[in-house]
């Protein structure tokens, strides 16, 4: 007898076959450009040229998919960074919203330049008062609470030279290659100096990074179970700087092997991408050179946020890919 | 005229019209059961009824599928963790696969201890003496090379009472449940006290989680660039206890959102427990209570390693799930 059970077996062989067919058939189609924000440049070839190297079955250069890994710095890489790193205008503005709760702010520094928007006295204050600044604004609260506060700002604050929400001035020609990867197999990573408890609540939505793929800076928590509800206390202790030789750190901490593929803009990604790119096997480094002042900003060896220098350097000697951002990418900012 | 383009648009619109209608009809086939191994009883029951509701579209029980997060114990959760520790186990062969290039531990305790086999000295050695083991054979060399020894200790190792090797003493149905809800849409990660990097070399191939999915205590460890070649090399320094109020802050910091899920066997579990279940929205908790003495271990209150004892009260008040091991699993060991 011919049952139901053995006709939809055979169709589905059928639909199978099909979509075999037309999945052998489809490369000869012409394509849609992938990273249509990226000028038919160096940067844009050799991007290409290594994601089919890698995903070629066959071939001494191919990786498995579960090895495709690729991160990215997020501050002047994925996003603008200058005039300060977004984090750290946020930090501010809590600053500004917590004062009337501390009336001693208004004659203590450095809470009294971030009010007085004195930015010569802050600058004065040094790493020592940053780190006061973003110790309390930082802590003192659960995490759950944390996310709360970030959402909020960065769904209302804007960006004082574009006018424009930050999570609007993200490149959009590495969201186009954040997509083109993840299409290819690959699992892309955010890996910044910045704080991933101030990442995780918008990466998602903004990069198609979801939480479990974002390593930062964090500081220490603490485990509470109070009335039957248990939260996590942000406390005012750093627990990892993920900057520098923070960041091979942090990605063997959180990833456990390394990645293949590295996308930096500054000395920050230095050893980010050596421990990518200098351990033999198929890898791609790559580097944001912030060279148009008209569109974003042009900026590099005396910076300082994101300096590059050190870097710079290196991608000569190590076959780094540099982007021109003035004559490589067709659009800055996304869509 | 009728183009090749065209023909394969409606072939492929066609494939997928079979397609869908195949995944219409599916449903009311007959299914395989997807945890074999698991007797009909309420664990299973639970299981089955919890991934049914967070799955299914428009009712208020619905998890998206990006937060469908399940947390999984490693040692008695997965795989077997009597007479001791499988970590505990490697690092004795390792003092004694190290001992020629130390002379002096013939003399010296707690390695004496190990050497002879004289589990009562070890004992007497304490905490400190177990820490001064761990950091003896799991520091000193780089993450490269740590890697494989885990490899090629775990591909040779035997369990003393079951001669066979540690990765084939993991529990059938807990491989089950953990492909059963991967297919349904679950990411699946192991928080376990034990180290990281001695779970990572082996975890995709034994439970199918890949080492980004792998939280474990760690120690700190050094970047270095040397002849042009980058290592990160182990230091004899505690990182991070992923244990007890650790599992929430190991689990906050690696995975940045609320399992829905969590599986455990001890009071190590606990807080990993708390934390998944006792914040609202749809959530699932398991202890997996090991009463087979016969084909596995039976012991819970009064246990050196593995202790079930706050965590089994607070089952009965929180409603986890207990898994009898005896009565509930109809088979212990992987295929």
């Amino acid at each position: 007898m011919f049952a139901t059970r053995d006709f939809l077996k055979l169709a589905r062989g059928a639909a199978l076959g099909i979509a075999a067919a037309l999945l052998f058939v489809t490369p000869s189609l012409p394509q849609t450009d992938p990273l249509p924000s990226w000028n038919d440049t160096a940067p844009k070839a050799a991007i290409v040229s290594f994601v089919e190297k890698v995903t070629t079955a066959g071939t001494p250069d191919f990786v498995p998919e579960p090895e495709r890994i690729a991160v990215f710095d997020n501050d002047g890489t994925l996003w603008v960074e200058h005039p300060m790193y977004t984090q750290l205008a946020f930090a501010l503005d809590r600053v500004k919203a917590l004062a009337p709760q501390h009336p001693d702010w208004a004659t203590t520094q450095p809470f009294k330049a971030v009010l007085e928007g004195d930015m010569k006295a802050l600058a004065a204050a040094g790493e020592k008062g940053l780190m006061e600044i973003i110790a309390t604004t930082h802590s003192g609260m659960t995490t759950a609470q944390f996310q709360t506060i970030v959402s909020d700002w960065i769904a209302t604050a804007r960006d004082p030279r574009f006018q424009r929400p930050y999570t609007e001035l993200v490149y959009q020609p590495m969201l186009e290659l954040l997509a083109y990867l993840r299409a290819n197999g690959f699992k892309t990573f955010i890996v910044s100096g910045g704080g991933i408890e101030f990442m995780r609540p918008w990466s998602e939505q903004v990069y198609g990074v979801p939480p479990e793929q974002v390593v930062g800076s964090s500081i220490k928590t603490r485990f509470d179970m109070k009335d039957g509800a248990p939260s996590l206390f942000r406390l005012p202790e750093v627990n990892f700087i993920d900057d520098k030789v923070g960041k091979p750190i942090g990605i063997n901490e959180h990833i456990g092997r390394r990645p293949i593929a590295a996308f930096g803009n500054s000395d920050g990604d230095l050893e980010m991408l050596q421990w990518t790119t200098l351990a033999g096997g198929t890898h791609f480094g790559m580097l944001i050179h912030h060279t148009d002042a008209e569109r974003e900003y042009a900026y590099d060896r005396d910076t300082e946020f994101g300096r590059l220098d050190k870097a710079l350097d290196a991608a000569a000697v190590n076959q780094w890919t540099v982007v021109d951002m003035k004559t490589d990418w067709k659009q800055i900012f996304r869509n």
